[in-house]
């Protein structure tokens, strides 16, 4: 019923999600995982999304170590519908590949690219707006759904709205991308009414995004072209590609050029960053101050406020501390706050760093 | 050559330590553990100070859910050394029933009664103040050690010292015992320099002891003595005993009979009542901020300071918090702060309310 003819999803399921550890681990990261509590793994929500929207044109691009679990997740995915990448070489070079193969099987086709790891509370928001994206993009445009801001954030980067887009009523072209401001800044941006966030949701026809990147990168475009024609010398040509987000190699070159849309969406839209954006997503949920992700019985909490994740299998118990963050997992706890919660991946790396790439 | 002559050392070893929850349990409580990372849990270093002062005549008074561990952890002591109570009825009974057994066996004998889960840093203070206070017991003196207060404590009694006592040059008689005082009340008596802290260590002859038990309570005294006198007995006799702290059933009434004496000594005493005591006691270990009480290797800090138990076998990370005290063990896991320490009660109070018994 909702279904876009010739829409095709294209889900990109990577990054380590370093500053959701000890939750999220490379064997295991965050897109894998049930971190809302739904009883839905993220990545299992986000096909639950894009299912109806695209019947069975569904890529998933992932790592040559998470092609078996994405399998096991999304069982009704076919084995050609899951792309292994043999290493991680950004975005660019991921949705590209899906560009490429798309390119070559759909003439007429639009591909709407949407992360593994992001919730959305609103998905009849968000099937409106990748609808009229779809309609924006057969028009040639790179088209990105811009969220609108609910708080100053200082973790995520901005859009600003340029002209209202003549013919699309909902669309605007992209002024330009701004990168992650100071929070001060951000709350200029919410005044003016300007500004959306960049949820990196990119909606366009894929030749469209393979000739944008080849007036940029000609031999880039030309190699995810190769690919998609002869996948068997994937090994060989996936380690050339640059390493480089698709923002910077298309989106932005593009939105200076005046061919970048903007679809402004409100759609409950969270990138799960840390775990202060987690806590806040789970707030409602509060026993006693404190937000449990996992069982509530294995909590204790005595004047206390935060988020706590019993998944170690023992009682967590926490008193008398504010905005406090406890991850428990078989292998190592986290204690930080809500307001640290960027921090976390210092101690990633300092793991990794004294050789303890076992917990990471 | 520090041996004190008919000297007996009584070792009440009881108490759950509720506040050192996850670390002390109901099976495993304060005294059986290393809580300072010497090598030796408390009751071995309790023993390992007194056994010099009084060779073999050593007595500790434990429940008898206790008694293999302590036999374990305490080789040296002969089985008849170790008396097991039927159940707990607090120290009045437990070291009555010591001073009993002891009466018969030694008429010259003094005791000196050391509780199992307190620690001592100046072992040849600690050693000088019981020879002191031994002298002054002979004369029938009910004798208390007043530790030199180093901070103005409200976890602690104090005791208000009097004149001088004739032919003792260390000793004075005790002018009053005072209930934990609020802090400014436990500063006013630091200004004075008139008070010290009561760490329930006596030393006393035993038939002083159980004469003046007799003065207050005199079935309670004979009670003592028909078990010392008939060791078959102690099953009947045991549970029709008070439930009373020798402090209020002895020492106080015999304070403002002016009764009892009091030796001063600056020992490093510390009972450990809580995590903010024990992160105290163990600051000198303090690894990038954090004390670590366990293998530092299992700590990661940034930003933070307080207190970590690595004793899970998990990695413990702590993030941008200060004070912070984090226990970890194989099936609980506690984050409070140093300030909040001595609430950790309720959460065992909370455990036992909600049958989680196996926890405690």
């Amino acid at each position: 019923m909702t279904a876009i003819e010739h829409f095709w999803a294209v889900v990109p399921a990577g990054g380590a999600g370093t500053r959701l550890w000890p939750l999220s681990r490379a064997a295991e990261p965050k897109f894998l995982r049930d971190l809302t509590g739904s009883g839905r793994t993220l990545i299992q929500g986000t096909f639950d999304r894009l299912e109806p929207l695209a019947e069975d044109r569904l890529l998933v691009i992932t790592g040559e170590a998470h092609r078996d679990a994405v399998a096991a997740q999304v069982p009704d995915l076919p084995s050609e519908a899951i792309v292994a990448e043999p290493s991680g070489r950004d975005s660019m070079a991921a949705i590209g590949l899906a560009a490429a193969l798309i390119e070559r099987r759909d003439p007429d086709a639009v591909l709407g690219s949407f992360a593994a790891d992001h919730v959305i509370a609103d998905d009849a928001a968000f099937t409106e707006a990748v609808g009229a994206a779809a309609e924006v993009a057969r028009d040639d445009w790179l088209v990105t759904i811009g969220i609108e801001p609910t708080f100053a954030s200082s973790a995520f980067g901005y859009i600003r709205l340029g002209e209202e887009l003549a013919g699309h009523a909902r669309a605007y072209e992209v002024a330009t991308f701004v990168e992650k401001p100071a929070t001060e800044v951000a709350e200029g941006y919410l005044a003016t009414g300007e500004y959306r966030w960049n949820a990196g949701m990119f909606v366009v026809r894929p030749t469209v995004l393979l000739d944008l990147l080849a007036e940029t990168d000609p031999d880039f475009a030309a190699a995810l072209r190769t690919i998609a024609a002869e996948p068997s010398r994937l090994a060989e040509v996936w380690p050339t590609l640059p390493r480089i987000a698709l923002d910077h190699a298309v989106a932005e070159p593009a939105a200076a050029a005046g061919r970048v849309a903007v679809v402004p969406a409100a759609l409950g839209w969270d990138d799960i960053g840390d775990f202060d954006s987690l806590a806040g997503l789970l707030e409602d949920d509060a026993v006693d101050g404190v937000t449990v992700l996992g069982d509530p019985a294995q909590v204790r909490a005595s004047a206390a406020r935060g988020l706590v994740v019993p998944a170690g299998g023992r009682l967590v118990a926490v008193v008398g501390l504010d905005d406090v963050v406890v991850v428990d997992t078989p292998d190592a706890v986290l204690v930080t706050t809500r307001e640290r919660a960027q921090d976390v991946k210092q101690i990633v790396a300092d793991l990794v760093a004294s050789g303890r790439d076992d917990l990471v």
